[in-house]
């Protein structure tokens, strides 16, 4: 068994070259830059780690690998063509470097470079990853729309935003999971313990994402701290803080999420955590990690070849055991 | 064999129906919209009558023909985006109906619908007609790229715009009528023979439609005369007409260009007929075709199950025989 560690080298070796073909250079400039922007690569290594669950690492895992890390980054480039977000990971995005008619088309040609890449692998489990492909593909869309829906409604509950930030972004890693499963020729069962370890696994990160932009450590989080919340983004926390606060809080927090003060962050932060936000948060981050360890231990494999996504999961939950 | 109003009505009665789930409501109502706005359906029908060239009309012709239509329509809306246009067919286009970041998506959305519907045919056959399919998308994206590549190029040569153009508008005909010819059961070199009849085909049409843009009557274009060189579009006629002209000529069509005074369409018109433009063009249109007409010649099935495509072609080129 490979650590993560270990598979995000081999898969680096494999990805980090030119896709695409050199003209029309500006298209394929594009779709190339992104993926030199990179990232941990979790996608893509988790197709390795759960095909390696259950087999040894077939050539196929490389493919779909790489179709994983295809369509995240057509993702990526379409939601910053609707954020208009300026940077990403400290560099420019893709459609302030190249203008947004250029990045919606290589946006385009990424998704259509993943297909090709999935098209690669053997035929006798092409249908079964295509079908998990698209599917996932569609729910990515359907979670962007409704993220965008969301900045317009009023209010919004915590199971819709759960809905919403599942397919924005678990079914992904879960989709990516099950792939690496298929590969590796588990059973139905299996293939719905891995999903489910991956969905849940996601939402608990997303949880923890939610958690760290309001009160991470700025020099850890590697990002502003408080951008959701002058951002007025509904996150985990302000939906839960909305709902349990008292007459007096909620009407200080609407009234704070109307304006730009200077210490908004620092008064928003405040009524947080007098509705103990943090702590609820904490505990939710918990569920759903432990809803995904369960998962993980019902699938019906030798528990040391487990050891690996166990310490995945708690690398990306920066947890200590 | 079957005419191409017969299996335009079957193609119909199949397609005509909702494609997509009822939430989120914005996204799929936008996706669904633009596929009541219509057409012609030249492409999907054209998959029907190629694959009734080598044989009876197998059902995974169906799902090829809806595929290549959402394929269509996912670069009808992403390159209404990218073009502001506010019109198609007389409809609002789907950015402007449902905003910009909606129509992204929904043309996201199209794009996996497409390879949903390829993922339902025969697996003997997945692997062929997702080659084909995936090389044919990416050239179309090429081609939209160049074609905004040469709005901002001071000069385009016929080779150039012959490229782009048959990327932009050829390519999925020709791919099209090859994937009917897959279903068929069609040898390589057939397939590559039908191939080369519908690109040629569709580089003859583009002839006709630069030419009808100039020179057509505005009661049975449907569309206002002129528009490309309103536009100072680089068509077929604008580059040949450059080519040829002589310094006068050359100097008044390039200040014309650079303004847009009233009677700027008649004078540019004019120009054009010194130029003999239009004659040169209907003879370039006639090449392709009975280049398109040879390759069809050349395909090795019974002349008598070639009629309905030999009038298809004179259909589309507006041809009396």
């Amino acid at each position: 068994m490979h650590s993560f560690t270990e598979l995000s080298t081999s898969f680096e070796k494999d990805f980090n070259r030119r896709h695409f073909p050199e003209t029309p250079v500006n298209l394929y400039d594009a779709a190339q830059y992104i993926l030199r922007i990179g990232g941990k690569r979790v996608r893509p290594v988790s197709v390795l780690m759960t095909n390696e669950l259950f087999d040894e690492i077939h050539p196929d895992a490389y493919h779909v690998a790489t179709a994983i890390e295809f369509f995240h980054n057509f993702s990526l480039i379409h939601d910053d063509i609707m954020d208009k977000a300026p940077l990403r990971r400290g560099m420019e995005t893709v459609h302030m470097k190249y203008g947004d008619d250029t990045a919606l088309l290589a946006g385009d040609v990424m998704l259509v470079a993943a297909y090709e890449e999935i098209n690669k692998i053997d035929f006798s489990r092409l249908h079964a990853i295509l079908t998990l492909f698209s599917r996932t593909a569609k729910e990515v869309c359907e979670g962007q729309q409704l993220d965008m829906d969301f900045e317009k409604k009023d209010s919004v509950t915590i199971d819709e935003y759960l809905h919403m930030i599942s397919l924005k972004t678990s079914v992904l890693l879960a989709a990516s999971m099950q792939m690496g499963a298929i590969i590796g020729g588990a059973s139905q069962g299996n293939q719905h313990h891995i999903y489910e370890f991956g969905k849940n696994l996601g939402i608990a990160f997303q949880v923890q994402d939610d958690y760290l932009d309001a009160f991470g450590d700025p020099e850890k989080f590697g990002k502003q701290v408080g951008g959701d919340i002058l951002a007025n983004k509904k996150t985990f926390l302000l939906i839960h803080a909305i709902d349990v606060a008292n007459e007096k809080q909620k009407a200080d927090l609407l009234q704070l999420l109307s304006t730009n003060e200077e210490d908004k962050i620092a008064k928003v932060l405040a009524i947080f955590k007098e509705c103990k936000v943090d702590e609820w948060a904490e505990s939710l981050k918990e569920k759903y990690f432990l809803i995904a360890m369960k998962h993980l231990e019902d699938t019906a494999v030798m528990e040391s070849r487990k050891a690996e996504l166990r310490k995945l999961a708690q690398y990306l939950l920066q947890r200590e055991s």
